[in-house]
């Protein structure tokens, strides 16, 4: 089974077209967990009793590494820990690392990261070959894995680069046809090949029009909830099936609670059912 | 003291403009080195025995995260304990992270990162707000850091996004005017602030005017011997002093070795010496 082909099913299923993004604080969690402990092992310790909750409505999560190397090795530590705690809870893996570098470098990058996660973001500004080592592991014979380029992304800044008009169309729309030509040799399930994009939410206009240059990518959506971002301007990112997109959301449900809360858990658990039943009738209106 | 000033400072003191790149690859280190032990002591070993030859005619090295990633969480171990050689042998450290994320999550990578090293390798695509919390490390009240922006990479994908035209000059160039503009409100010394720049080797006609349109930026040029960039080249790079660049050269020198040689650190030393005084005489041609 493939990244994609798996991500499909479970959304077909009637799992949620979610992600829940894991960006640990040390100041959001919950206090009564292990305190006085080192970073982390609080940090693994926090995912351990929230993931089991989590895949009761999310079919993936999607750590940001630059959350755990901010406690160097340790912190690196609890993030392959915390990739293993996700697979052993049937969750499957973004690893939010948006790494590019030369064709040789990619490579070591691609071993190292994806022993640990199903699929990984990645820069596009070095061009096809940098990307290239990565899709090696993308057919289902080279171990099913996915990625998603950056192309339009969720801060205000993207507008700095990404707006750039070449050829009367913005940067980023020029990512996304390079992101499409990607992904076109590559075998496909459910219409969907393992060459995915991130387009922001807090960019509905750009949203609708990058959909229609990437027909045959998931797209990975961050920015809803802190960022500004609404779920109700992403149905245009779905299918009619309802697959394509996978809506992201962090602080919202893992820092929903104060770090007092007793009952932190179910304020999780209830943030994650309610954005789950919020992004299933936006993905499939009719259903 | 700041990362741009001990550089010049060192540079104009005699020292060559070059940083040894270091990519760790199993297949490359000694065999007579702990043969047998695990990955992450392998490489720590080859480093504590070459960093004292290393430190004796470059200023800085720049050690590639993505080599020691490929070993996980012990290899990210190593890539500290790299870096605090490094220190320990008085060599400035490049951070070669090519890292670049959104403003809040750049500020864990750059806690974690600037704790490690003096300066980083940062991606461009996400505009000036993902750049901005590395920033505030720059100056010299801030811990005097450094950044290296990627403008023009070495790898032949380079040209895919990078001479995409924009306002009738490539994308580079237009990367290279925003890379000038973020610097533009730091300190300098010696004629150059914190803010420098990523060009490769491998584009000689790009580098000549990639210097022009970054009159105040530390270049840092890797591309040199296996990629196909010539020292010859980059004189171009440098101004009238010998400062404004660093000239990078990787597998030429710490692969430069059959791991069954008995006398590699000599080979080393040799590769490196002869580095030097080549990169010394572009830089300044007179003296």
């Amino acid at each position: 089974m493939s990244f994609v082909g798996e991500l499909a099913d479970r959304i077909l299923g009637g799992q949620a077209p979610i992600v829940i993004g894991l960006d640990p604080r040390l100041s959001a969690l919950p206090e009564r967990l292990l305190p006085g402990a080192a970073p982390a092992a609080r940090i693994v310790a926090f995912y351990r009793e929230s993931l089991p909750v989590l895949a009761r409505y999310a079919p993936a999560v999607k750590p940001n590494i630059a959350f755990f190397e901010a406690y160097g090795a340790d912190g690196y530590r609890a993030y392959e820990e915390v990739c293993k705690l996700a697979h052993e809870n049937d969750l499957l893996v973004v690893g939010d690392i948006k790494r590019g570098d030369i064709g040789s470098t990619a490579e070591a990058y691609a071993e190292g990261h994806f022993r640990m996660a199903d699929s990984l973001t990645l820069h596009p500004y070095l061009g096809g070959d940098s990307v290239a080592p990565f899709l090696k592991w993308c057919p289902r014979s080279g171990g099913g894995r996915g990625v998603f380029v950056l192309v339009r992304t969720s801060n205000p800044g993207a507008q700095d680069l990404q707006d750039l008009v070449v050829d009367s169309e913005p940067l980023c729309d020029r990512v996304a046809r390079a992101v499409n030509a990607w992904g076109a040799g590559l075998e496909q399930e459910h219409g969907y090949h393992a060459v995915g994009a991130v387009v922001g939410a807090t960019w509905p206009a750009e949203l609708a029009r990058l959909r229609r240059l990437l027909p045959n990518s998931w797209l990975l959506i961050p920015g809803v909830g802190a960022q500004g971002g609404k779920v109700e301007d992403l149905s245009v990112a779905f299918d009619d099936r309802g697959l394509g997109a996978l809506i992201n959301q962090s602080r919202g449900i893992m820092q929903c609670f104060a770090p007092s809360n007793e009952d932190w858990l179910d304020r999780v658990e209830h943030a994650c059912s309610t954005f789950a039943t919020e992004c299933r009738a936006v993905a499939v209106p009719t259903r």
